[in-house]
């Protein structure tokens, strides 16, 4: 049942969705919640709070929730290898049944933030996509890992642990088109570009910025890629307490298509409820028609 | 003397510039000074304010001095045609002859703003920069004209007054390569990254955001656009109490590497003096190598 999309499928949907764009046509609003969760060193304590958590968000109307970046496992070296599950052996795999039994119980579509695959020997940082069937929608693994060294400051090689994954991810849901990326994904405007290009209308960024780069620019990363592209961004972060190598920012966020902040948080545990409006998009596109406005011409010569 | 880049200038500058950063090796660290300026109807006094302005800029240290957009004229329909020089014509053009002579009395580079250009029967809107030596060295016509209509909000539509541009600005000055882009430019990454890519340190933007547009999106726009591209981002707008058909944001900014702010100002007339140290862009894509943790294969798929 994997179903994460194809360079093939990319192709055919940018000549489809280029002007029109594919929404189900019974929703134009709806609520998401953002589960700012609290990690601890236990897989069955982070499941069963996040399964609250669900709950929660779904008892406020949310009809797709997003959790955070690896949120069943800290996010430290030691912990990666131990709490890793292979998807493909669904039965097997605690974080997989508990996201799909909770999107099928309560009729909504997760985005299951990130947790860390076995998959063919490789780790990888990958986000489920449950629909309300319970079914796997599709699977992003992160595909720009997080290496930096700033002597003084922050210095973290998340390629030690990780392969990269080698597919943006567009999947349709019964909310609307949805792209994803994981943390560091939202640091390059391509990416954000490819999935406006395809007709997304939301990119959900489950992540886990630090306090260094978290206070600096998770922010600004939000708004601008919602700005330039005129669409939501729903991001998603562990709680500043979580157990793991280094601080979190936390800071869940929903960004309306003006780069406006729509809904926030601080850093503790919590659970974002917001509206997502569609016509907010096409009033932004068509007041400020940013995609007839620029000019490939002149980037391309 | 026009010396605006041509496109086949800038294929040429891509290939030489894309691993190796072309920067006079005699300056590391300079002054910068953002001129945000009182912006009246009498072009005469708009031209003095702005030559004093820059001799301030130059008595607090400034090297390079940036001018606001649209500041030897009001920001009105009106004014537009009234107001406009043609720069071929030198001697006839008070604001080219003003720039010139403020450029090579001080010995300093400066980026003139932008002001309406008339040529060949079009207006533009236009930034002239100048070299020490006082000559033209660069011409950016403003590419994206600011068309928006959100009713309740804010309607603007330049493309009633001004053609617009059709190539990107980068020149080579003596405080190193810098890219030009004019207020509603700074929407569009993808020139910003056409910069970064013919190895631009500084991109400067004179701008006149209006206070809707302003407050929401003018220090967004400025810190991505740096984040993104690991450079020096510099705007300068008008201040508050212009003329002009609406009120502007002002806030005048530099913005470092990292995407940091560097310096700004509130929305009064005032000059914003800071420093430029290349060192920090070294640093920066040092430690994040953004431009090598791109995924041109997975955005173009």
């Amino acid at each position: 049942m994997m179903a994460s999309s194809t360079s093939s499928s990319i192709e055919h949907t940018m000549l489809a969705a280029s002007e029109q764009l594919q929404v189900p046509s019974n929703i134009t609003k709806f609520k998401i919640g953002l589960c700012q969760l609290s990690v601890t060193s236990e897989k069955n304590q982070n499941l069963a709070c996040a399964r609250n958590s669900i709950k929660a968000a779904v008892e406020c109307g949310a009809r797709l929730v997003v959790l955070p970046e690896m949120w069943n496992c800290p996010y430290s070296n030691g912990y990666f290898a131990k709490f890793a599950e292979d998807f493909e052996n669904e039965d097997a795999s605690p974080t997989f049944s508990m996201l799909s039994e909770a999107a099928c119980s309560h009729g909504i579509t997760i985005v299951g933030g990130s947790v860390p695959e076995s998959s063919d020997g490789q780790l990888y940082n990958t986000s489920c996509v449950f629909g309300p069937d319970g079914k796997l929608k599709a699977k992003h693994r992160k595909i720009h890992l997080f290496d930096i060294e700033i002597p003084g400051d922050i210095t973290f090689k998340e390629s030690d642990f990780f392969a990269a994954g080698d597919k943006p991810t567009i999947v349709d849901t019964d909310v609307g088109r949805i792209g994803i990326g994981i943390c560091h994904d939202i640091r390059f405007p391509e990416l954000a570009a490819l999935y406006r290009a395809t007709g997304a209308r939301i990119i959900c960024y489950p992540g886990a910025f630090n306090i260094s780069t978290g206070e600096l620019l998770w922010e600004v990363m939000q708004r601008a890629r919602a700005a330039d592209n005129q669409l939501f961004v729903a991001t998603c972060s562990p709680s500043r307490g979580s157990s793991g190598s280094y601080a979190i920012w936390g800071h869940s966020t929903l960004v309306g298509p003006s780069g406006e902040i729509i809904a926030t948080s601080g850093h503790e545990e919590t659970v974002v409820v917001a509206e997502i409006d569609y016509s907010k998009i096409e009033l932004q596109r068509k007041g400020l028609p940013l995609d007839k406005q620029k000019r490939a011409d002149i980037y391309l010569s």
